[in-house]
């Protein structure tokens, strides 16, 4: 008989087609997918879990998972078992065994977003679905001077959407990076944790100050005022992607 | 009343959903999609010509196009009035009043289309529909031998699809870039003109080089040969899209 071990299993998956990484009752979810092609492999029931729940539309380009399983075959095995069995918009990067007490979501110590917004007048067929189609010109400096005031260790729950299971509000958020490529704003957000609907409230809000409805100076405000009314409006899912997660394993932490 | 005037319309489209860029009996094509569209905004028949058809599946990032209509709309308002009628995946780029005598068609002096492959073991979720994904690495340095015999004036016969209503099968080609970005091959091919499915059969030939099925010497027996049979296989519609057509107003010529 093979030993149950524990498998870490990196997931890319475009969203749309999903109520988000986590079981619905009434909607087809990212983890029924992927743990049902898992118990066709293994045979035995399996729970998947991911480093955290990415919401209705929302892709990624590496979600780390793991789940414990016991069977004969191979991580490569696996891996190859897996990508046969899932539809085209949910693919395993990667399978590997790691120690048993390896945990996708209690050992990630920083994770990163990245969200696009398409700044011109009309929509791109090619990017249809992968990025928010934003028509009036945003400006840029005082996106990235407004971004500059959530750096930091801040109470984050002017930008939490209600319906939030995480204990506190209070996370490091490292990195708001604003690039420009094209058509393009490209942003990256890195924190140590983030909240239900975070990034896409933070976008929202810079997107707001980039159209001179809010004011740079109101960032500081919003942040103070711990309420989600305080802030500007929540951005699309289809322009969230889940790009990165870095664990204490990759820094050489124990 | 308003005059009739010639108007340039360049697309991009999507081609995964249709039948190609002509008009089909039993199917749905970018042709009628556009057509209508324009024939609502102008109340009256229109017929859309294209520098050229594309094939079922293939996508263009830059088509352009031209139609004689009589209507009081600006060419912006054409824009915006095609935009709000067009389904996502076909998009107008631009209109613009062109002379009576310009033709996408007729006028087009140089033609270029992208081929992508995916060049890895697993396909990839984000490319769905966008590239032909090859598993067996490929020899780039074999495919870009093979490729230079087809630069120059030759006859295309054996790169010619069945169908194919072109008059003569001697193009001139004049490039043919094959770059690697990560784990994708990327060709540009540029000629005055392609016969059906010439760019597809050109790449199936120079991916079957670089799986080692052919060998760079026999492409200049396979250009004489004159003989569909004697090249390799037609590659899939989804990895190919028009990128760019140069008009000889662009040159500066009459």
């Amino acid at each position: 008989m093979a030993e149950k071990r524990r498998v870490r299993i990196d997931l890319e998956y475009m969203g749309g087609r999903y109520a988000g990484f986590q079981w619905q009752d009434n909607a087809l979810a990212i983890q029924q997918v992927v743990e049902q092609a898992l118990e066709k492999l293994v045979n035995h029931q399996v729970r998947l879990n991911a480093s955290g729940r990415t919401d209705a539309g929302v892709h990624a380009e590496l979600q780390p998972t793991h789940a414990d399983i016991t069977t004969r075959m191979t991580d490569t095995e696996l891996k190859r078992g897996l990508n046969s069995l899932l539809p085209w918009d949910i693919q395993a990067l990667d399978v590997r065994t790691v120690h048993g007490k390896w945990n996708s979501r209690g050992d990630a110590k920083w994770k990163t977003y990245r969200y696009v917004i398409l700044n011109r007048e009309f929509p791109s067929v090619f990017d249809h679905g992968r990025v928010w189609h934003v028509k009036q010109p945003l400006d840029m400096a005082a996106m990235r001077a407004a971004a500059a005031h959530f750096i930091g260790e801040h109470d984050f729950s002017s930008f939490r959407s209600a319906g939030c299971s995480g204990k506190s509000p209070i996370k490091n958020l490292t990195a708001i990076n604003i690039e420009k490529t094209g058509d393009k704003i490209v942003l990256h957000v890195t924190a140590n944790g983030f909240l239900k609907q975070m990034v896409r409230n933070i976008v929202g809000t810079l997107a707001h100050v980039g159209k001179g409805k809010m004011k740079v100076e109101q960032m500081d405000a919003i942040l103070v005022a711990r309420d989600r009314q305080a802030a500007g409006p929540c951005a699309p899912a289809e322009g969230l992607c889940l790009v990165g997660v870095i664990y204490q394993d990759d820094l050489g932490e124990k």
